[in-house]
């Protein structure tokens, strides 16, 4: 079993990297792009001691925990 | 429309970020936990003048040519 975790910056959050990005691809020649943002993702393999609620409740918490700042960042997991 | 860009690092590129985090949840007391591998995420806001296949084509080439190193990292667009 495997935990996706995706991990963005809030909305209203600066995002300079993202910014640095979107201002690289336009001077490559790339149009049509309204804004980019950069986020995180941890892809983690579960060795399957756990079922599927309880691992995707551990998920959670280390998302919440230990993967995201929930300050200035949200997350979200998804089981597989 | 949207264009979702995740980057990842190839099967068998060794992640020490990955690791160092598996570390460290595993010292926070997390069980269960096989391997943890950390990736990239990008959401590129298209301002509507490109049509989806176009979108598709523009973001498969800027995920190729800018967002990830072909020679150790994966990626995957979604156009939504």
């Amino acid at each position: 079993m495997k935990a996706k975790v995706y991990v963005t910056l809030k909305q209203g959050v600066l995002d300079p990297q993202g910014k640095a990005i979107q201002h690289s691809v336009e001077l490559l020649g790339y149009g049509g792009i309204a804004d980019v943002r950069q986020g995180k993702y941890f892809e983690i393999a579960l060795d399957g001691t756990l079922a599927e609620t309880e691992a995707r409740e551990a998920a959670n918490r280390m998302a919440r925990e230990v993967l995201s700042n929930p300050i200035i960042e949200d997350y979200r997991v998804e089981i597989e």
